[in-house]
């Protein structure tokens, strides 16, 4: 048994049954430029996690119940409930760091608010087969659109293709990337959902549309490095010519539209229309190199570590 | 006297009196890559202007009437009448290459429809003693915008706010660019108007705030180069930490609503709000040398050969 925190008024203390290990926490290592801030040593590695309430006055997270919080790397938990969401019973508890998590809604609110295609359009992912890449391909395919994959590894890319549904799917590390990208896009590209920036980025810009909608989610190719890359040739150029918006998103702005969200995509998965694919490793001490690996594309779908 | 072309089916004989040297045309000599298409030699260059009907069987194009229309850089032109604008004759003609004409459109659409400022806010613009760019920091002014001009020129920087009203403005020739930059932004950048790409735009993502968009109008970093650079560090990476919108468009694409647009720049005209610079030369043989000092940034306002 981990140490267990002494509690603050109001707040509630968590025992950790699960958490998430995402890229993004990588942009909280690079220091005050990211969103995330600046990372410190000698402080728990912050990560979304799920587990059970084991001390609480507050009534709307008591004893027992299962949420949803910030609970880093740990396993107990103390936590403002202010940033705690109850997890109804009705709910699979580990979809709350899969589909009805942050992964899910980044993929939702991005794919639908930021890129916004339409029936019949193309959407390209990047790292399609990751956490947040895995549903966004799904999505789109649920509203009608043909979708491809860019993902690093060509089992993955099988994969998308068999088990999900993509239209295609393109390793980027391949010699011919950027034509296998132009074959599996025939009619070109009307949205890029891009996680990754660099090369893919570029690479994408060449396909886009007139019209076409990037909507920029993360920057995987560019956290695990102290400088990053300048950006893709075509940049402002291709943008004029091609009347091409770049968007910016953070799920986190969405917050008051979580509750919609979720109860959407879990009709797509009670439906048998999404799949969360997730990628369990088991205890604290496997946290580290999961994160690691991750970073170099190890995972596929949601890298979940799993306390109990 | 020029050579007289003969006029086809449906064409109008145009007696060029002044036209237009932009930048944009410089992306017409690139190739294919541009929206404009690729250059070919022993053409007529093309290029915006206004003349004077001297042969017509169209009625709407009387012989004695001013229009606006792709005239190039020569004396006599057969034009085609829907390539044609007609200029009422309440109007100055030359208005029609300046505040009126793809300038003062240019800036008019890609300012209100593609950066969309609220009055309060800080908009930056590049190239700002440029065609464009003159427009486009007083237009922001007159909704009651902070408007920051970026220019090459310590006497265009003391014009812009001496003439035009600008808040400040910045060289960014100077050592210092990036801090001068910081000083004149003290809200940071809610709308960067872009019309040159490079490191300006690499300077404007650090002060772009929480929410910014960033019109790209133009990329006259980049024209006058056989191999354009990668663009800049921070993109996608601060596009996602600022949720930043980065919009390419052309004017062109608004054609069904310039009359209504020259309508509003007009009433700004009349009642002082706008001031059109215009850099005038004079006689063809001038054109060339215009057009490549205009790409080195030897022009205030809109460059215009003036042939009569």
């Amino acid at each position: 048994m981990g140490l267990i925190p002494k509690l603050s008024s109001g707040q509630v203390l968590v025992r950790t049954t699960a958490f998430a290990i995402t890229a993004g926490a990588r942009a909280g290592l690079q220091g005050s430029a990211s969103y995330a801030g600046a990372a410190e040593s000698d402080v728990v590695m912050q990560g979304t996690g799920i587990g059970e309430v084991v001390e609480s006055t507050n009534t709307q997270f008591p004893v027992g119940s299962m949420v949803l919080g910030p609970t880093g790397w740990q396993e107990y938990a103390a936590l403002n409930s202010r940033s705690l969401t109850f997890i109804p019973e009705r709910y699979d508890p580990l979809k709350f760091i899969g589909p009805l998590g942050i992964n899910g809604l980044a993929a939702y609110f991005g794919l639908f608010r930021t890129g916004r295609p339409v029936i019949g359009e193309t959407v390209m992912v990047s790292a399609a087969a990751g956490s947040v890449g895995h549903f966004a391909g799904q999505m789109a395919k649920i509203i009608g659109c043909k979708v491809v994959g860019v993902t690093g590894d060509d089992k993955k890319a099988e994969r998308l293709r068999n088990e999900l549904g993509f239209d295609a799917s393109v390793n980027y590390k391949s010699e011919n990337f950027r034509n296998d990208l132009k074959l599996a896009t025939p009619d070109g590209i009307d949205v890029y959902f891009d996680n990754t920036g660099g090369d893919i980025l570029g690479s994408a810009l060449f396909r886009l549309n007139v019209g076409g909608r990037i909507a920029c989610c993360g920057v995987v190719s560019q956290y695990d490095t102290s400088s990053p890359d300048s950006g893709p040739r075509g940049i402002p150029g291709l943008l004029v010519n091609k009347r091409i918006t770049m968007q910016g998103f953070l799920v986190f702005d969405y917050a008051d539209e979580y509750q919609t969200a979720r109860d959407e995509i879990n009709k797509w998965i009670d439906s048998g229309q999404l799949i969360g694919w997730t990628d369990e490793v088991f205890g604290l001490d496997s946290a580290p190199e999961a994160f690691v690996n991750l970073l170099a594309g190890g995972n596929v779908g949601s890298r979940v570590v799993r306390l109990d």
